[in-house]
């Protein structure tokens, strides 16, 4: 029986490749289906920079020739994929959400997108991202803003700095897509679109190709509608490659996460109370049932004393970033002749007159903080928060000068992994979201318990329901 | 049949093991010998800020009873080690090479000294070392440079900044020593000094409680009298430790080097004649008999085309150096309050004023010339430089706005590793050195060469003959 339409966009990954195997949907039906809904719904949404529809088209078409000649090259062969615009192709414009980046060509393909092709993967298109990835909110001032699909009445922030992928995956117009996470630009759109989004240590995917913000902090990651997705994606982008010594620094060993293993003995630390009061009340309201939902699966929840307040983070975060970021993109953000947006220009403006000393002083403080948190955290295996403190904002309520990164940072400065899985929904019917934050190079861990919690609550499988 | 004190203090470590393996040697028979050659050289000489004689007296007649005992720890059981001035003792003072911290306690024993006793061994003292370990001439205009041994009328630099353990082990004040080198200030002093010194890949040893100068070019590294005993020590030395990140991030291998294999169809390349206009005749000659006797082994010589010449490398060792130097010890340089060796100040200062900005600019220029040097030595197995452009220089000829390291900073920069050995004595008999330089964590292969080398050569027998 062939898939509906509605279960086809619906359906994660797992589900849409046992079809694709079993020859209930070819991959240029579901290709065709995409584009048809991205036809209807972008205009309004506005996930996407560029589709490549006739790509996608031929490349589908292929997919299901070589299948059909016994050719697949796995389970991922001619599934579709939506890839954050910060991410080479060689051949075509990368805009890093700028407009001053309209007409740059990628003189390279970024080795993600190597990997995701090699896996059998269709790149649907590319999706908005804030401007250079610095920002939280998912506004854009002369790309667009893309729109949160939970709310189509009111514009809302989607999250960013990865606000296309996580709205073409919470609409449905892609199964699956990959952003990029430098202080929460994966988990925070994750949060706000009602997605699984999974912040990986840094070095566990190459950053080749991939427009450079923070070299200390960047990670791409996948954004997904389940934990299963997320860790089959994950373990698609991860490896060594040659052109990113990062990935090629951590300890080897065999990554794939065993998922269904239960997670009962495992210890989880509850946030400290002080970091309660910065939090919406549906958002607290969500995190203690899912403390309490985690308990009844066989872990013990317990309280440990933090080296410092996520708040006072923030700082530290920022002054690397905005370093780094400046010796990238500073020319451009400096020069008034670049249409630069307004609320991205004084985030990395900061990086212009830092001195080197002053930035190594950074890096050395974030040494420190790494061996006080490894010592407050030895004694459990992950630590739960909420993802964001609220649930995704008006976009003409947004305070630029704020951020949605205050509970994602600290993954980033400490060399953590984190994963975002949807916990609920606020009153006002908008996703809430918990933050399993892991040890570095522990994705199994985090993966593991999301999967716990999703099969427990299954959060997950609530979607925008104004969308048809 | 005792040692005679001749060949006790000439004999390698690996010799000296065995005559107390088997009895005819105590280690308190040794310790004492070394302290009485001290007594009688170092006044002149000025290798030890500090000879711990009542603790290695001690150390040594416990040595002897576990030994009697049957506990034994290992092959390096009761043997004495000099270690440089910018590595801690806890409850000792450190240096630095510095009248600043003349009275500065250390408050941590360094991994890599834990890593010495653990082995047996019995630190003797500390030596001198250029201030802040920022200059290759082997100079401290505050207290006082070593004195070379191979010249006792005339006063000539010893190579820094590993000045003292340099002087030390060439005097046979102590039988191998550690060093430290951010540009070649283990290899230097051990070309001057006539000595074999390895510069270690970056992670390989750790630099916990090693005063830092430059976090991205540090490492610690053994100065010895043979390759045998490098080996030896850099087996001791090498391994993760918890307290310093970077080793714990490289391949897991079995970095044991097989020394004895031979170097049968190894491809070592000569390095690009325009490096020839700047070597002493004396130095060039020894260069080229070194390129014969590696043919004579079975080597293939080959040219390969360098993507900038080493003289070019020095100006962004030199950046990243001040920056991170600065960033240390910035405050101590700028107040002419504190006694700092004017030659070391404007090596530093540059550090003061740079932008984070050009500094990530000169890690980025760094990161591509990795690359490039990767792409060229990519058909080779090392690359074979001589050591130092000249032999030891008086003191009072030396140019302190030049330097000594123009073959040696380059391995720093790309993160590679290097060997420097004895290959000949120039005419006024002085030690000339080969460097041989290999991939990042590949100290398995240049160990082997320069094995091989030197037992084909027996260059590594020379030592001064004026001493008694």
């Amino acid at each position: 029986m062939p898939l509906e339409n509605t279960a086809l966009h619906a359906a994660p990954v797992h589900e849409l490749s046992a079809a694709l195997a079993d020859g209930r949907l070819t991959s240029a039906a579901l290709v065709e289906s995409l584009l048809e809904r991205i036809g209807r719904y972008d205009r309004k949404l506005h996930a996407f920079v560029t589709v490549y529809a006739d790509e996608a088209r031929t490349a589908a078409a292929a997919a299901d020739a070589a299948r059909r000649a016994g050719h697949a090259v796995g389970p991922l062969h001619g599934i579709p994929v939506a890839v954050k615009d910060i991410i080479d192709i060689e051949g075509r414009v990368t805009t890093g959400g700028s407009k001053v980046w309209a007409e740059r060509v990628s003189p390279v393909t970024a080795t993600l997108v190597r990997r995701l092709i090699s896996a059998g993967m269709i790149v649907l298109g590319k999706t908005h991202t804030v401007e250079f990835a610095m920002g939280s909110f998912g506004t854009n001032q002369h790309m667009g803003a893309p729109w949160n699909p939970w709310d189509l009445a009111v514009h809302r922030g989607p999250g960013g700095s990865s606000s296309g992928t996580g709205v073409a995956v919470a609409a449905r117009l892609a199964p699956w897509g990959i952003g990029t996470d430098t202080g929460g630009s994966v988990r925070i759109p994750a949060s706000w679109c009602g997605l699984t989004g999974l912040k990986t240590t840094i070095g566990r995917v190459s950053t080749y190709g991939v427009l450079p913000l923070s070299t200390t902090l960047d990670t791409p990651g996948p954004m997904t509608r389940c934990v299963e997705d997320a860790a089959v994606l994950y373990n698609v982008l991860q490896g060594p490659d040659s052109n990113d010594p990062l990935t090629l620094r951590h300890p080897v060993d065999d990554p794939r996460p065993k998922l269904k293993v239960g997670i009962a003995g495992l210890r989880l630390a509850r946030m400290p109370a002080v970091e309660r009061a910065v939090c919406e009340p549906d958002v607290l309201a969500a995190y203690d049932a899912s403390l309490e939902a985690l308990a009844g699966l066989g872990a013990t929840i317990v309280d440990v004393a933090l080296p410092r307040p996520f708040a006072e983070m923030g700082g530290l975060v920022g002054r690397i970033i905005a370093a780094e970021g400046y010796s990238f993109v500073g020319a451009l953000v400096d020069n008034p002749a670049f249409a630069v947006d307004d609320d991205v220009r004084p985030r990395i403006q900061p990086g212009r007159n830092m001195l080197a000393k002053d930035y190594l002083v950074a890096l050395r403080e974030r040494e420190a903080l790494k061996r006080e948190f490894a010592s407050a955290l030895e004694p459990v295996d992950a630590l739960l928060t909420p993802t964001t403190a609220t649930v995704a904002i008006p976009v003409n309520e947004i305070d630029q000068k704020g951020t949605a990164a205050g509970f994602t940072r600290a993954a980033n400065l400490l060399d953590y992994c984190a994963l975002a899985v949807p916990n609920g929904l606020s009153a006002n019917g908008l996703p809430t979201s918990l933050q399993i934050v892991g040890r570095g190079y522990d994705e199994a861990t985090v993966l593991r318990i999301g999967w716990a919690f999703e099969q427990a609550t299954l959060w997950h499988r609530a979607m925008p329901k104004d969308l048809g």
